[in-house]
């Protein structure tokens, strides 16, 4: 199968076999290693020399637990939104009984910065901007270092939705200024699903202090007071960093500037064989089309479901289907990880062949 | 390793063998066929028929899942306490805002139901009871049936943690009326950790209903309409589901009453061989022993920690030491999932050469 969905991603052989090792004990010497491996590595790759915690979860949960570990009742948030998942980090702080304010940009769009910066400077209320790096509904990426420097300009949180780009896109986390930042462990990392990984600064760790939401599994504080001995406060999800230990070897062995840089090449291959097929980008203006998922409307005549069925089925080629508004009418294609140029070219053959060797009617 | 730590426990070669699996698209047929089989196969040894809901988690977030869905702020709940699980469950639910009053019983006992009882009779004010079935800190199994009977004549939710039990010991779910048992893969089920199970009775879906504690992670409606299209909410942890589909094969191939019956008698054997070493057991009452998990006093002249590094440096057998107030003096030993006669027979012997052969002077 070549899996092309924007999470869960295809793994390595070596991640693969290094998922069949034995169980350990969580709480003895070689889990305390383990952890530190991964902890270093994912630092590494988050670019920053804060704090980053491992929870067992799916990157929503990394989510929920920013919002849970930050902020109170009643807190103002503005959500920047430019597709569906940055309608589901709002809606959880909406949940949560947060005071949350949507900017939301048309799908395809990414965020204007200077309409941020403006809304920043109308409501000095604002206490934590929440923003998605690379919306894998739209295949949109954010210029988040601006964005980052109008947040850090206006004084507010910055949170960053970092699931489907951490890993595969270059995020400075502390040059940029990145309060918090989630990523999950089924995206560029090439592992299972199960872990969720969250950077905390220290504005943040300041702000975790005065935060009264409810909070337990997902508690920041017991994390770090744990892993300051080597354990998790809750069984970790073991297997999965089996696996990412061997994925961080790998992303560390090919280089990162060399990993962020074989996505910008994917990526920009994936557009262009698209375009070549005829087929229409989903983000309106290129520049900000996301090197790790790539969205596209499906030609009349199509659904998004029949499209992704006959590839599916015919030519064992899995994307994924619209989300949303886009339901039905974009399909998604992942090429973050562990990805080359012969998995797009296998996508686009069987792109090119269902598209053109079918007429209407066998639809 | 000889891993007989409570969990996570050992893993059967074809489980092993199961999680070194391809990732898959957790939005196909594939993952819908591996989401029944699983959720079929833990309603059986759950033995109910109400809806089982899998969350990418460990127990603990099972335990908060089973807050956040059923409760509203304020409620009064009762957190029947027997050892340290009992004691975080009753946290998890202070954290959340509702008004816990706990009921707890010194280390070593089984709670009484008759005390139990009297308390809700005295307090018609309580909405739930939260109880732990197999206190995994000190070893001993409260006699949940008759809990549960107590508990529904007067009326509140019954919502047990059965981390460290369920798939080892008899619980009959819906015969002795459980509206909410929690589950943990890494447990008696001999797969990795990071998938929580939960069955939700129908008087749990109408609290679930009124409840407005904050949720979206743990969101079981989410969950359950999700599950009626073969899908999860949000990415699950598909490693391990590959496990437990496994393992769930040879949990019914053994068959569910030999798998209890086995428990039972590993647990007697396991008691036997420590009283044959003059070790003594931390449950008063041998009655509520636990049959998945042992604890002992550690001898005069030895702490937990000294003990436990003894056996596991010299012998590779790796134990429990003490949690809470029993730190630094009881260890435990695991015998649920994947374990027979013959690794209790290396604990047990591994003990003896220990205890034995050195003198205070050399510990």
């Amino acid at each position: 199968m070549n899996l092309r969905t924007p999470g869960p991603t295809p793994m390595p052989p070596m991640v693969v076999q290094a998922l069949a090792q034995p169980m350990i004990n969580h709480r003895g010497p070689e889990f305390a290693a383990l952890l530190h491996d991964v902890t270093v590595g994912v630092q590494a790759v988050f670019q920053t020399q804060h704090d980053v915690l491992l929870l067992t979860a799916s990157g929503t949960g990394g989510l929920e637990a920013a919002i849970a570990n930050l902020f109170s009742p009643g807190d103002r948030l503005l959500a920047v939104i430019i597709g569906n998942f940055g309608e589901r980090f709002a809606t959880i702080a909406e949940r949560f009984g947060t005071d949350v304010q949507r900017l939301v940009f048309p799908s395809g769009h990414a965020a204007d910065p200077e309409v941020i910066a403006a809304r920043l400077a109308a409501d000095p209320q604002i206490a934590g901007v929440l923003v998605t790096h690379n919306e894998t509904s739209t295949g949109v990426t954010n210029d988040l270092r601006a964005i980052a420097e109008v947040v850090r300009r206006a004084g507010p949180l910055l949170v960053v939705d970092g699931v489907s780009s951490v890993g595969s896109l270059d995020i400075r986390t502390d040059e940029w200024g990145i309060d918090v930042l989630v990523a999950a462990s089924q995206k560029g990392w090439m592992v299972p699903p199960g872990v969720a990984m969250v950077s905390v600064s220290p504005r943040a760790w300041e702000a975790y202090g005065r935060a009264r939401l409810p909070r337990y599994y997902w508690d920041f504080g017991l994390a770090r007071k744990e892993a300051a001995r080597g354990q998790t406060p809750f069984t970790p999800a073991i297997t999965v960093l089996y696996g990412l230990r061997e994925a961080l070897r790998l992303i560390q062995a090919e280089g990162l500037e060399a990993v962020f840089a074989r996505h910008r090449r994917i990526g920009a291959y994936t557009r262009a064989g698209l375009k070549e097929l005829g087929l229409r980008l989903v983000p309106v203006d290129e520049r900000y089309a996301s090197d790790t998922v790539t969205a596209f409307w499906v030609p009349d005549g199509w659904t998004d479901q029949a499209l992704a069925e006959r590839l599916r089925v015919e030519h064992d080629v899995v994307l994924a289907t619209g989300q949303g508004e886009l339901s039905g009418r974009i399909l998604r294609i992942g090429h973050m990880g562990y990805v080359s140029e012969a998995d797009i070219d296998q996508v686009l053959a069987a792109l090119r062949q269902t598209l053109t060797t079918r007429t209407a009617a066998t639809r």
